[in-house]
């Protein structure tokens, strides 16, 4: 059934790298990689020398390629060579999550214009195979919500500053040694890099298309010992969760915020560099995915997946977009939410809808309160710089506008 | 790209019910059903009468039907009727995990013969994609175990008893009540139905077939106060867990035992009706899959999954099967257990190859030690009858015959 694909590769970092050993001790199944594209040329290579170019053409005109795997960090470059491929036919993989996330939409239509696959498992959730399940089992079922956690790095900053009382930048040190984080760490810790995975996972679940500025992320940078010391106490665990929820008839919402997770939480017991994803289903009920969400091997393992897939010809069928008819996007939502803040100024800025505790100390204040997400998105500048911190709290989203909605919903939906 | 299915459905119980509704609630996909056959010509249905008949051949000799759903009870008819169908060229979709266990073989060729698809994602842990990740994701990497809990029934019994101190009959009787166990439950509780579903899953993470008569299930049935009061005091849970096992190069291990689960294991959170599912791959790391293992819609779900996936022209590739040449099925290894018994006399018939801990009391007696499986396969009917509680402790199964072997399968091997 299979045919053996030839590989032209972009990209020889960590998951690059992880990718060419997986590959070579994999099971059954061979590809080979006949052309591995690179820019630095002081780095030494632990390859061939004949296997390396530093001119991306040398694999975009080799027409022996049919596949082209794109794993380099820069967004823009990624969009060039992955396009370019496509409009020469050549299938591609790709983990490329901000590529992605920023170019859904002509992406989508160069693929279908051009008859070949994109496929891009290992660009959301590691390991966890959510974009297969979603589009090939989920494919004919109304979904309620995806939620989880998409993101290895934070993850294991928030385990370790948590459990281990390690600080913020111990953490992010480690992390950094294990090959979780970037070099510049801005797009996991600020919540960027699962506002982007939530965006390619919204368009599988939902159908939508979203562009990521629209969409809110807050991150861990301002988390403070006081934060983590108000989550203990409840017997919390803090976690950097996006939200992809169907909140009406005709609304989907989607948003990244750090949320305070009780113990009954399936995701309260996923920690390290682990991703949990939850999917829920008007008829499979609660679904719960969990495996490794970064690491050379299991992200190499899922692009071997992807690679593997389109031996078989696989190309995903965006059935949830072609089918979508009512669905949109939207941040008309209320989150109760933990607001803690330096000076009581602070407070002045941001407008609750509702405050039902208050605190204050000498040191620090927090309050806890529904808010308006559209709000949120407006002070999102202000609660970084001036070092605030907000957790979403009770675990639920409210609709804002229709009262009798809003009631219908608060039984129903609890985001958890 | 997809076609609108004629659909024959055999069996009205509650998984066709749910797969009735689940149907007519699906979102983008219309299939229709256009005859049901059922058995029981008494029974009240609640859908037009012109689609009910009592004869098979209606739905099998009808050329306008092209795919036949099995929801059925009865494992032989069940055969009849998937195997007819298939040599008629008609698509298969079941959900019969017995009928399943005891004729791979033949399925796998029939429906190679005859160049159609059987499908069967809703045999084995309900909701969960498991089949489908194992066969479009695992496909190419080498897996070390796939384990979990397999079944509903039996996991909200052990949930009710542990928890809420509900007796065993009073637990099985609200697992009935609930739709979760059928009136005859001893494919659950005695372990044969998650024994099934642990072959069915070892055809796609190992490509064996393997006959379900040689694999061991001891189920709960003779689980006493005791066990769980032990189990209790060591902050274990019980759980029925079947273990799918790569223990040496060419060997797997399969069977099916009760399991003292700690709280850092995935499975400790898995309660009720759900069910878990833990893959470990060589390269992927531990992956864990949730999701409800019983219940009318989300089996419903599942098999409409299948459906969808039929109307797509998907079929298994049945690739580890095809690629296998090494793997093959084995008992030979060794378990450390807790045995309950009653009296002195009881632990003469088991032999044990080590005893690490012994107790004993005016009212029974428990040893933890390490035992044959082969051995255990043995003692299976006296245990049973004598009503002694055998259970899987420390989480660590070893093979028996290699020293050096087994010494570096201790490092590596741990089940959870």
């Amino acid at each position: 059934m299979s045919k053996k694909l030839k590989i032209g590769l972009f990209g020889f970092g960590c998951v690059g790298q992880g990718l060419y050993h997986v590959l070579k001790n994999s099971t059954g199944f061979k590809a080979d990689i006949v052309k591995i594209a690179v820019k630095d040329k002081a780095k030494l290579r632990t390859v061939e020398p004949s296997l390396i170019t530093y001119n991306k053409w040398e694999i975009l005109e080799n027409p022996e390629i049919d596949v082209v795997v794109e794993l380099i960090d820069d967004a823009d470059e990624a969009f060039q060579i992955v396009s370019e491929a496509l409009r020469r036919r050549k299938h591609v993989v790709t983990a490329n999550k901000k590529m992605l996330a920023e170019h859904l939409e002509e992406l989508y239509h160069l693929q279908y214009e051009y008859n070949v696959s994109l496929l891009y498992e290992a660009a959301a959730c590691g390991s966890i195979p959510i974009i297969r399940s979603l589009e090939e089992y989920f494919d004919n079922e109304e979904l309620k919500k995806v939620s989880g956690i998409f993101n290895g790095t934070t993850n294991y900053i928030l385990t370790k500053t948590l459990t281990e009382n390690l600080t913020y930048q111990e953490a992010l040190c480690q992390a950094k040694d294990k090959g979780f984080a970037e070099s510049n760490p801005v797009n996991d810790v600020e919540g960027f890099d699962p506002k982007f995975k939530a965006i390619i996972i919204a368009l599988h679940a939902f159908g939508l298309i979203i562009k990521p500025s629209g969409v809110l992320n807050i991150g861990i940078t301002t988390l403070q010992e006081i934060d983590i010391k108000y989550a203990n106490e409840k017997g919390y665990k803090i976690k950097l969760t996006p939200h992809i929820h169907h909140i009406t008839r005709d609304k989907v919402s989607v948003f990244v915020v750090p949320s305070f997770i009780k113990s009954q939480n399936h995701l309260f017991n996923v920690d390290n560099e682990f991703n949990g994803v939850i999917v829920e289903g008007k008829f499979s009920g609660e679904q719960f995915f969990q495996g490794k969400g970064a690491g050379s091997y299991p992200t190499g393992a899922a692009v071997l997946s992807d690679i593997s897939a389109l031996s078989h010809g696989y190309k995903y069928e965006f059935k949830k977009y072609t089918q979508n008819q009512i669905l949109s996007f939207s941040n008309d939502v209320i989150l109760e939410v933990y607001f803690r803040y330096n000076s009581p100024n602070d407070l002045q800025y941001l407008h609750f809808e509702e405050i039902t505790e208050k605190y204050s100390s000498d040191s620090y204040y927090y309050v806890i309160g529904k808010i308006h997400l559209e709000h949120l998105i407006g002070y999102r500048e202000y609660i970084l710089t001036n070092n605030l911190f907000i957790s979403l709290i009770n675990e639920r989203v409210e609709i804002s506008n229709d009262e009798k909605l809003k009631k219908s919903f608060k039984k129903e939906f609890q985001i958890f």
